[in-house]
C-alpha cells in the first residue's frame, strides 16, 4: 500500500513538474512530437502486435467476454487508425495562448483571457490500448500532462504503447514526464491518484457506470464524467412525420451500446396512433423490444410489453426501447429532466416556439431540434476527437474536447496603472 | 442532527425544483424583481437597521473584535450602496439564453453553445448582511436558484433581507424558493450542504482560510474558491524605474487586507541596488516592515529583517512585505509558481519577449503586465459585480461574475439529420 502510494505520488509530482516544462513548449514541438509518435506506431507495429497477443491471450485464459477481447484487441488496421487520429490532432488549431475579449476598462488597463492548460490529467480508463494514444495525443496537445491508468489486461499493450510514446518525446525535446504511463494496475493505484489535488487538476474516468460512480464519490481531485447516457427523442404534435420515423428509428437503432442512443421515446398524444404503429413495425424489423406505457399498449395491443417504473430511468444499451405517451411538451420535458441523464435529448418538431422551450428548459449537455442523438460526439461536433463526455454541469458539458482539456486565465495589459 | 439534514435537504430539493421554474423565466421578470429588491430594502430601512441593531449588540455582547462588527454593521448608506448594486445588476445584460460558435458539420447539422445556469449554487459565508443581498441578485439574474447560508451573528439582519428577497420574488411571479436564506444557522447545516451533489450544483464559500480548506475538503459538490492570496510583484531588467516604483507601492499598502495585495515583491538583480533603497523609504513612510533575502540585507543593511523559509509561503494581510532579490526571468517564474496562490501576478517590465514568457508561463488565475495586483476584481475587470474570486483551474478562473455562475450546452439545430 505504501509502496504504490508513494509510486503514484512521484508520478504525479513528475508529471507535475513536466506539466511546467510543457507550458512553454512551442506548438511546433508538440506537434512534432505527435508526428514522431505516428511513426512510431507504425515502425513498431510487430512489437505491438506481439505484446497485444500476450494481453489478448492472457485476457481469453482468465476467459473475459467477447467485448472485452474485442476493445482489446489492436490490429494492423487500428494502429492505422490511431497514426491517422495522431496525424488529425496535429491538424487541430493549438488552443494554448489563444487571447480574447480584450477591453480597456475606465481605470486604463486592458482585461483579457488567455487560454491555459489546466496542469497534470489523470485519466482512469478500461483495457482499450487505443484510449493510451489518444489520450496522451489529446493532453498533450492541449499542454497538459498526463497520468494514465488504463485496466490491467492491457498493461503489455499499454507498455508497448508507451515507450513509443517516450521516444517521440525525447525525440522532440519535450519531457519525459510529460505523458506517465501507471504500471501499476493494484487498484490501489486508483484511489490514491483521487487524493492528490495538489499535483493532479482533474480525472476523467471512463468506464463502466459503478467504477465512475466510486471514482466520483471518493475523489477528492475534479472529476470530469457521466456515468450514463438515458437520452431522449420527443415527437411533438408539429412533427413531420418522415423525420419523426427516421429520427426515432436512427437514434434507437444505428448502435445499441453507445451512451447517445435513444432509451426512451416520447410521444404527443394527438400523433400516438398515427406514429406508433409504423414506428412498431420499423423497429420490429430491427427487433428491438418495446415497452410502453398503459395508453401505448391501448395502441399497439399487449405485443408492447408495459413499462415499469424502472424502465424510465434503465439505460439499456441494448435493442430495448421505452416508450411513453405525454399530453404535452410540458411534460416532455419534466420527465427528461427527472428521469434522463443529463446527456442528450431531442424534439422533433417545426413548430417555432416550442424549440426554444425544448433548447432552454431541457437541462442536458446536448439539447437538439430535428437531429437524431446519435450526433452527440466529438467527431461530429467538430472537436476533431474527445477524451469523454461530461454530463456535468462545472467546467465542461458534453463532448470534452481539446478545449474542455484548458482553462482561462485573465491577462491584464497595463502602462502603469494604480488603484486609486 | 437528523432535524438538521432534513431541513437541508428539503430546502435544497425545494431550491432544485424553483431552478427548473427560474429556467423559464424572462430576463424582464428577473430584472423586475431585482428592481422590487432595490425598492424593498429602502422601504424596509427601518426594520433592517432594527434587525441589524439586535446582531450588533449580540454580537459586542459575545466581545467580536472591530473588524468582524464592522463587516456586520448596516447603515443607512450600505443599504443605500444595496440598492444600487441591485440596479447595477439590472443593468448588466442577461447571461442566460446567450448563443455562439454555431457552425455546419458536414452531416449537415448546426452544432453551437447556449449559455444557461448552473442550477442551485450554495453560498456559505461569514456574518455580512451586504453578501445576502449580492450573492442572490447574482444568482438570480444568472438564472440560479441558490440556499445563502450566511454566519450566525448576521441572522437577524439576514432574515430581514430575506423577507425583502421573498416579498420581490412573490411580486414579481418568481418561484419563491429561488432564493433560500438557510435559517438554522447549526454548523452541521454546513456538511449536510457538502453532501448533496444530486441537488446543489456547486458550492461557492467566502471566509478565512480554514473555513475554506474545511469546506473544500469534505464537499462532495463541486466548490468554487481561494484559499488566500499570495500575490507576487516582479521587477524586472528592463522595468520601467518610476513604474516600478507606484506599481510596488500601490500594490501593497494600498489596502492590506485584501487578497489582491502583493505579499512578496520580487527584484532583478541588476536593478536592486537602485531601486530597493527608494523602494525602503517609501514603505518606510507607510510604516511596511520588510524581510528580505540575503542579498536584500546587503544592501539595505539589517534595519530589513530576513526572510524565513516560511515568508515567501505567508499571506500577511498586513503592512509586512517579504521581498527576494531574483537572477532572471526564470528564477522569478519558478519562485511565483511554487510558492504563490495561484492568484494574481504581475511583471514590470519594458521587454516584449518577458511579457510573453511571464503571461504564459505564471500560473496563476490573473497575469498582469505593468499593471498594480490590486486590480485584480470584479469591478475593475468590468464583471459589474463578483461572487467571488477562484484560485481553481476548473471552469472559472479568478473574479466570477455572471458568466462564472454559468455553464455552457450544446445545441444542435439538424433538419432531419440522422447518423450513417
Amino acid at each position: 500500500m505504501d509502496d504504490i502510494n508513494t509510486y503514484i505520488r512521484t508520478a504525479a509530482q513528475n508529471a507535475k513538474a513536466a506539466y511546467f516544462a510543457l507550458a512553454a513548449a512551442s506548438s511546433a514541438a508538440k506537434n512534432q512530437a505527435l508526428l514522431y509518435m505516428a511513426d512510431g506506431l507504425l515502425q513498431n507495429q510487430a512489437a505491438l502486435l506481439a505484446a497485444n497477443a500476450e494481453d489478448m491471450a492472457a485476457a481469453r485464459s482468465k476467459g473475459l467476454d467477447s467485448a472485452l477481447l474485442d476493445r482489446l484487441q489492436i490490429t494492423e488496421k487500428t494502429i492505422a487508425a490511431m497514426a491517422e487520429g495522431l496525424r488529425q490532432i496535429v491538424a487541430l488549431p493549438d488552443p494554448v495562448g489563444e487571447m480574447d475579449e480584450f477591453r480597456t476598462q475606465p481605470s486604463g488597463i486592458q482585461v483579457g483571457k488567455m487560454r491555459v492548460p489546466l496542469g497534470v490529467v489523470g485519466i482512469i480508463y478500461e483495457s482499450r490500448p487505443n484510449v493510451t494514444i489518444d489520450a496522451a495525443a489529446l493532453c498533450l496537445k492541449s499542454g497538459n500532462a498526463c497520468l494514465l491508468r488504463g485496466g490491467s489486461e492491457a498493461i503489455r499493450s499499454n507498455r508497448a504503447i508507451a515507450s513509443v510514446i517516450d521516444a517521440a518525446l525525447r525525440t522532440a525535446g519535450l519531457p519525459e514526464h510529460a505523458v506517465h504511463l501507471i504500471e501499476h494496475t493494484d487498484r490501489a493505484g486508483v484511489g490514491a491518484m483521487l487524493q492528490l489535488p495538489e499535483y493532479i487538476d482533474v480525472i476523467i474516468p471512463r468506464g463502466g457506470k459503478s467504477l465512475v460512480a466510486r471514482i466520483s464519490a471518493e475523489a477528492r481531485v475534479p472529476v470530469i464524467k457521466h456515468l450514463d447516457g438515458i437520452c431522449h427523442v420527443y415527437l411533438d404534435q408539429d412533427a413531420d412525420a418522415q423525420m419523426a420515423l427516421a429520427i426515432a428509428l436512427n437514434a434507437k437503432t444505428s448502435r445499441y451500446g453507445t451512451c447517445n442512443t435513444m432509451e426512451t421515446l416520447l410521444v404527443h398524444a394527438d400523433r400516438a396512433a398515427e406514429l406508433l404503429p409504423r414506428l412498431q413495425a420499423a423497429y420490429a424489423e430491427k427487433g428491438v423490444e418495446l415497452r410502453g406505457c398503459g395508453q401505448v399498449q391501448a395502441i399497439l395491443g399487449d405485443t408492447v410489453l408495459p413499462a415499469s417504473a424502472e424502465d424510465w430511468d434503465t439505460e439499456y444499451l441494448a435493442p430495448i426501447l421505452a416508450i411513453k405517451i405525454v399530453a404535452d411538451i410540458n411534460e416532455a420535458i419534466a420527465h427528461i429532466n427527472r428521469h434522463g441523464s443529463h446527456h442528450t435529448d431531442s424534439i422533433v418538431t417545426q413548430n417555432y416556439a416550442r424549440t426554444q422551450q425544448f433548447l432552454r428548459q431541457v437541462d442536458s449537455a446536448s439539447v437538439m431540434v430535428n437531429a437524431s442523438t446519435r450526433f452527440a460526439d466529438g467527431f461530429e461536433y467538430g472537436l476533431g476527437a474527445e477524451i469523454g463526455i461530461s454530463t456535468d454541469k462545472i467546467h465542461v458539458r458534453g463532448p470534452v474536447g481539446l478545449h474542455g482539456l484548458t482553462s482561462q486565465k485573465w491577462v491584464v495589459l497595463g502602462q502603469g496603472e494604480i488603484r486609486g
